[in-house]
């Protein structure tokens, strides 16, 4: 590779723990390239930092300038550091070719010497500087003349570090299995619930129907009333079931206590839409008494912040649902802010939408009984997902008494 | 049961073979209720109907009213008729309590005396009346002031009878199965497809972004050409992918003939968005060339109708994405207007969404390598659903296999 | 078909609610032959038998043998009755070509111009006269000499039927998902369980090591305890991995209480394979004391009956795994003998295995949170399976406790 | 930590690729330990070594032994070398408390002063010095009087590397997913093996019934015939139902070709099992003409070795099946022998047998449509595992076209 093309590249941090260090090696080698450590000193205890300057080789430039963009995720940057590339836009909604697109991990950019942390950050974003900020945005919101970040030049991603001796993580490796113990692990949701309003962050659940036809709504309920449910986002099924269960004590025509079909049922949900429309929505429908109880009167009580996107399956749809999907997107991302952990319950569908709008610090705890959902959410990128394969209703049930026991003493402050 | 109430219903047709007669005792014995068959004749050979008289009896008389709803799907109906229940709505997309919602099988409403077919039918939708028609619509869809069928009297249920000498079906009972030869099973469904095809009927594929992930767009693309898809209902990701695919060389940053991750690739399908709505949308991008190849290319060359509908996940999404969801449904509606056969790939979401509009009588093949999803979605009620567990690329490599292989002699008329 | 075969054949019973009349008209049109309802009566009320006469036509006379065949499993059998064909087997483990093969459901043989029931039911076997008695045998425990039962003439099956007042079995149908209130299930079960112990039947559980994984160890010797596990089939494996969380506080090497992996743990499992066969085995070890609690202990305690059967990815094995396969079976099935009521606890493998012995009359519930497990059971053949999917261990947990409210009065009879 | 246990330990190799360097610093951390890193040189190319030392406390001296133990697996020895403890054991099948089990990586032990490989390596087993020379023994294999290696003092793993550099691997990681394109696995798989039959290694086939139901079986056979199997390891049901195929040419009573159920189908496999024991087994059967065709049959024909493992499952079983399983064990674990590829089709049990048996460095190509087995076997300490979530059927039609395509130009040499 005598007449190849070289650059040098630094990175520090726990290069080691979070897997950067095989991971650079790894896309060297996988682009063709070559690579040879010019100074690496590992960190000599848990604690310190470790870092790495290293050469690396392609054979053009532009799979050089490709390796160094894919290198870029794993916190590697120039040595000789230049101003990141901005052009303004010409279109609303388009950005210019090459411009950088995000990952969801903690990431600065240069701009006139200096570094600024870049906000809202998320996946599958750009960078739009605006005065001396830089902010995440989606592609539909850029406008005409907004500066965007373009290129590779002075931008700089920080891989979040899982740290190991945090005790609430300590679960997390290779937990994708239903062969566990799953009342250990509630035991550690609990904790982790407890500590995120401790540090005054808020909790949210997103949520399929799946919550109300496993007989999960009462403990669901519970949760709410101790305060640990700051924000739900869900879909037109979820309130729709959960008003069938309250009106008529079905969930798709099915006695939740009896475990039996019931006469007339599978009508009850359509039943149920035509009540909370007639009433005026969901909040109307709880002043005037017709939605008497369940998830959501719990929800509208006690002042959680509910959002429910539409999708194509839905039936009604209820006159709260959110039918435009960019309306949707926006209501989840604002209500996610604030947010120091999510919970999602049965729920791919919005469980996937939000992963793609967290940043990667923001740990997501994600529970369903079919492991190939739990695997999916947990291969987005989400280095902080957290897998529990098991029943949801029986879940539930076991978490609300598991805060019952953890709160003896005092519940959690409201946030 | 001395002071029960009693009433005397009537049903005709294949009852055992479609096992209504099971059904209809089945309902009675469950709602706590009894019967006398007062006469039943059993159809003598395969094509002779079979008629049953019934006196069934309920503890109170609204047991009884609920009793006689439930057997309604059935096909019973009262011996002594009455025209239909008639009210007008007084608020939009509201209707009175006792609404009779539809199922998905033909029905019969009884007007001044005779019998009205509903048209556009499907399930969860009321009946309204004008004129001397009568048509399903969706409760969003009643407007203050139209004539909604109500209570129980002068509806007619006819039960799709599924024909065991026809030998396209033969092979739906029990399919479900992993461990079946797919081979077997491919050959079928493209006798379907043609079938469908001479009859003048359309063909949908509802398809997920796994039919490019698997590599079987090249294969979809060939039954494109064939003429054996009219109308395609996907999301936003499916139409991403496939331009991601066709100017990248990639899905997901994957490259598919290598099968191993590509530089940069991650970020493909965003620049891929980028690039299809800086061209103002599919059908600009493949007039000026934009957008080379591909599935989206493909059906807009051969005037394939094709949806995509928006859901929460989406990124971009694309400017052809439909983003509210009741304009994506009422397109999904109108696309299976003159359609004979639908055949879904792997798309849980979109699946449910389309068998929820369809009438009983139109076929669904359901592919999917997730069991679970194809148990889903022939749940939901539609008789006519067959499941199929396999690859859903190695399958359409097969299919378009059995389709060229089936059509020397003559490719299909285009409807 | 002018020249075609004909024969008449009639069957009774509740022929409607079984499925047995659209069954028997499916399989004459399914094998190409034609079908004449001579006399049909429908029984009035539920509990009125119906009665058919039928002359069912074939192109061939092979293919008419054929049909009676595949008729005989639905209750069917010939109008004019003959003694059954009866041949001498000539060489041990073989039979003669044309030997019937039993089904799992309740058949009688007519010997000598009487019926005689036959003994041991099970499916795949083959019946043996002794004496006045009908035997059900494995093909390899037949002897020269035997007198194994052939052809068609002669035999009756009476195929289960489920009657739908029995409210034990009223939530069996369609009760394949994961996406039902466990809780009401486990009532049930715990009713069926309470029911079985009163009718002085036994009751077996088939316990996979999933069991000990998900912490149901603890819950299900509270169950023992409680009486209601008389009978306990199982592999290699649960034994071991019991054995280790007695010895260790381990299983697989995670620690249960907290969930996480424990130093030197993927070895304990090995460790305790040879501290127990040091110590000579279950017994000694518990006798010794070196084995001081756990799931085998309890059963050694409360004479429970266990048989563990041996498989190719045992480790160790055990000394008191039976290895021979062939001797397995015959210890299971020996166990088997007085089971009212046999519980599948997460282990496909031995499920089938017990499945294959077990006449059509004993119910089997099948816990597992794989739903293809579940329906692999289901399929097998039993009408009376009944699967619920969920967490196994969590169901333990319910489970314990309904049993500990419902038996507040009175534990059951010990069998 | 003032009054803390230490040790020095050393490890060198791959490291960062290998990720031993993360495992050994979460091993310290996960146990209660602290490390600090005395010297640490990183491999400045791809091809270099990286060499660590490394300080290790605990709190007490046994913890620190325990800790010691679980680094062993990962590469670090102690600084200071001694010879391996070795005791004599005292009963047959039984071995001393602090027996040192294995893993299933090469390993050395140090006898004499000198590092001697260890032979047959396998996991779960125990180290028996006979001579100069070092064993794996399954713990029921050692006898009073074997010399042990307890302790673990002398004793080196050195881990598996997994060479990025070589393609034949390149598409390993994260593989298990059913949203691939399996066509471009499908052309590594067929490298891979021409590979393993140019460096004169032996293939072995792990395959389960599945194998049969979907049709793949025409298509192993063309795989047998082309010279690509040597070794066959399976189950009695394999057999049994390919015998079924070859006689009635039903699969469980479906035929193979219309993909419907047959008349008289399901017991077709009894008969098969009672033609192929009544002509003395499968090679008799095949030498006489009563079994025509099939897997078996081409599997006699070209010499591969077969071993059918019985199960508590089994129907028969085939006097050819091996129902002890210590037997089944001790003849597939010598088939084994050689053995440089194993592709495991659609079995866990019999795949999960074979992962126990085999050492680090047998590449496992585990294909299944379930997702869970897949990651099962992967999980259960095979770095070598690649996972393919496709249909059996269909892989093995691929696989035999694709390797059609490959040898033009000339079969590979038999082993």
């Amino acid at each position: 590779m005598s007449d190849s093309h070289s650059a040098i590249v630094a990175a520090e941090g726990h290069l080691v723990d979070s897997q950067q260090l095989k991971a650079i090696f790894d896309k060297v080698i996988e682009r063709g390239g070559a690579f040879e450590v010019l100074q690496f000193s590992l960190g000599r205890t848990n604690d310190e930092f470790s870092r790495l300057t290293l050469k690396v080789e392609a054979p053009t430039a532009p799979a050089l300038e490709d390796l160094i963009e894919e290198l870029l995720p794993f916190g590697c940057h120039a040595v000789d550091v230049q101003d990141a590339t901005v052009r303004v836009t010409d279109k609303d909604g388009c950005v210019p070719d090459d411009f950088y697109s995000t990952t969801n991990q903690r990431t600065h950019v240069r701009v006139g010497g200096a570094w600024v942390e870049v906000e809202r950050q998320r996946m599958d974003a750009v960078i739009v500087l605006t005065g001396d900020r830089a902010l995440c945005r989606k592609l539909r919101e850029v406008r005409v003349g907004d500066r965007v970040v373009c290129g590779l030049e002075g931008i700089r991603v920080t891989p979040e570090f899982r740290d190991r001796t945090r005790s609430d993580f300590g679960f997390m490796t290779n937990e994708i299995s239903s062969e566990r113990r799953v009342e250990a692990s509630v035991g550690r949701i609990a904790a982790m619930m407890r500590h995120t309003k401790d540090r005054g962050l808020k909790i949210a659940f997103v949520a399929g129907p799946v919550v109300v036809h496993t007989g999960g709504g009462t403990y669901f309920i519970e949760i709410v009333r101790r305060g640990y449910v700051d924000v739900l986002l869900a879909g037109n099924a979820l309130a729709v079931h959960d008003a069938e269960q309250s009106l008529f004590g079905t969930s798709l025509g099915v006695d939740l206590e009896a475990g039996t079909p019931v006469s007339g049922g599978h009508r009850h949900h359509m039943r149920a839409i035509n009540a909370i429309n007639g009433a005026g929505g969901i909040h109307a429908a709880v002043t005037s008494g017709t939605l008497p109880s369940g998830v959501m009167v719990e929800c509208v009580r006690a002042g959680v912040r509910f959002v429910l996107a539409g999708s194509i399956r839905d039936d009604g749809p209820l006159v709260d649902t959110v039918t435009d999907i960019v309306a949707a997107q926006d209501q989840y991302a604002e209500a996610l802010s604030g947010v120091g952990l999510v919970i999602v319950l049965s729920t791919m569908l919005h469980g996937i939408g939000v992963g793609n709008m967290l940043p990667a610090w923001v740990p997501v705890v994600c529970v369903d009984i079919n492991p190939a959902v739990v695997t999916k959410l947990a291969d987005r990128g989400s280095s902080q997902t957290i897998g529990l394969v098991t029943d949801v209703g029986l879940f539930l049930h076991q978490l609300a008494e598991q805060l019952d026991r953890q709160d003896i003493g005092g519940a959690p402050a409201r946030s």
